[in-house]
């Protein structure tokens, strides 16, 4: 019954870890498109490492991740209208770490263009997928909850950088 | 073990909660695109609320959301090629309430433009991604489930609504 | 006792099952987007079957599945860029069975049109959706794991097809 009864606890708290994982990836969005430094604070290790790719600039520790958001150039951007959109992630759970895959798209509302109505809809001009990015959050466990320790992020654009962060989600099926 | 067991069923029931609420969310899209009245009026609280913002219809009470669904305007919409589309939501649980934060778009076929053609993909126009908005359902538990008791949404457009909607989501960091 | 904890492992097995259904899901996107033709052969039944509608090739069998991923116009699109980009999917489980129905975008960088800077996010041309399906899955547990048993996908082009799916998902509410 002990035995069992850990079992289940084991198993629970696996499924309580991918749970809070997703609201982890989840809040992402509202964090990057209000500037809220506090939350990329509290949810990126001390020595946590954001890898944007060659062309952008990162970020390395959680204060300069929060900087990051404070910056003028992105809260200028968020003044233009942004936003973070996020597919399903795919998880792979191992222990106390744990590996993200997830596909964010980076939208901003069109600057021109022709107005299109929708019945019960209005009107719009449309929004620019600006950036598309596959994901990898390299997860750890700690006292104060799941914490990202590197996330890369490639854009997909036919070069081989973002297949390889898709590759590596799915290693075990080669 | 009493104590344990119960422990464990209110954890499990916690997690239960969350996968429900996953999937109110996830129905919202298939109802609103095929204009599934019954479904609205399930899912929303009888006093329910849509707070669509200044300049489109919204609705209280869940007959009237599931009226809204089956008016001409909207149906027109759904003939013309009509999809919801969710992103990740970001869940916030507290016993028999419960606050989701998720964005949304609304898409359309493209109705001019030049076809592309992408191999083994076939040829198309594209889509025009029509609305993009923050959403924030509070939900409330009932005898019969998880029900909205009132839905906001506000256009990502630079304007501060939307992000409002955001900072709400993660008013624990600040 | 052992009633209420067969009980939690029925419950708990439940919730498993929705999250390893999940993680099926957003395996697909990585497998599409880098032709890994061992996942598709993994997570399809031997006998699974891929109804993409007229116009475009299926396949019938896991191998065939696999085939596809390996073609030289699969190939070709990956090699453009090609995102499959999922948004949340309605499950419904009925113990060995499972239904997941789901969107899902199929984008390409454009090709042409004119850059657009946005602060902090560099310049871009931008991303055509190319495509916009409803999914059906049809999902079997097997010992081996959940497998597909039949995916049925149809484009959002105001057609009734794709609408079809969605209602099936909400068949309850009507």
């Amino acid at each position: 019954m002990a035995e069992q009864s850990r079992s289940l606890e084991a198993r629970l708290r696996a499924v309580e870890d991918r749970l809070e994982i997703y609201n982890l990836i989840a809040g992402h969005p509202p964090s990057a498109d209000t500037g809220n430094a506090a939350y990329a604070e509290a949810v990126y290790a001390e020595d946590g490492v954001f890898d944007r790719g060659p062309g952008l600039a990162g970020a390395a520790g959680n204060k300069a991740l929060g900087a990051l958001l404070k910056s003028d150039a992105h809260q200028a951007a968020i003044a233009g209208g942004l936003a973070h959109f996020t597919g399903l992630p795919h998880t792979a759970l191992d222990g106390d770490k744990a590996v993200v895959t997830s596909y964010l798209q980076i939208l901003t509302p069109k600057k021109s263009g022709e107005a299109v109505e929708v019945p019960n809809h209005g009107a719009s001009r449309g929004y620019h997928i600006h950036r598309l990015v596959t994901n990898r959050w390299e997860l750890i466990r700690t006292a104060s909850g799941w914490k990202i320790k590197r996330r890369v992020i490639r854009p997909v654009d036919g070069s081989d950088g973002s297949r390889e962060i898709l590759r590596q989600a799915l290693a075990g099926y080669a």
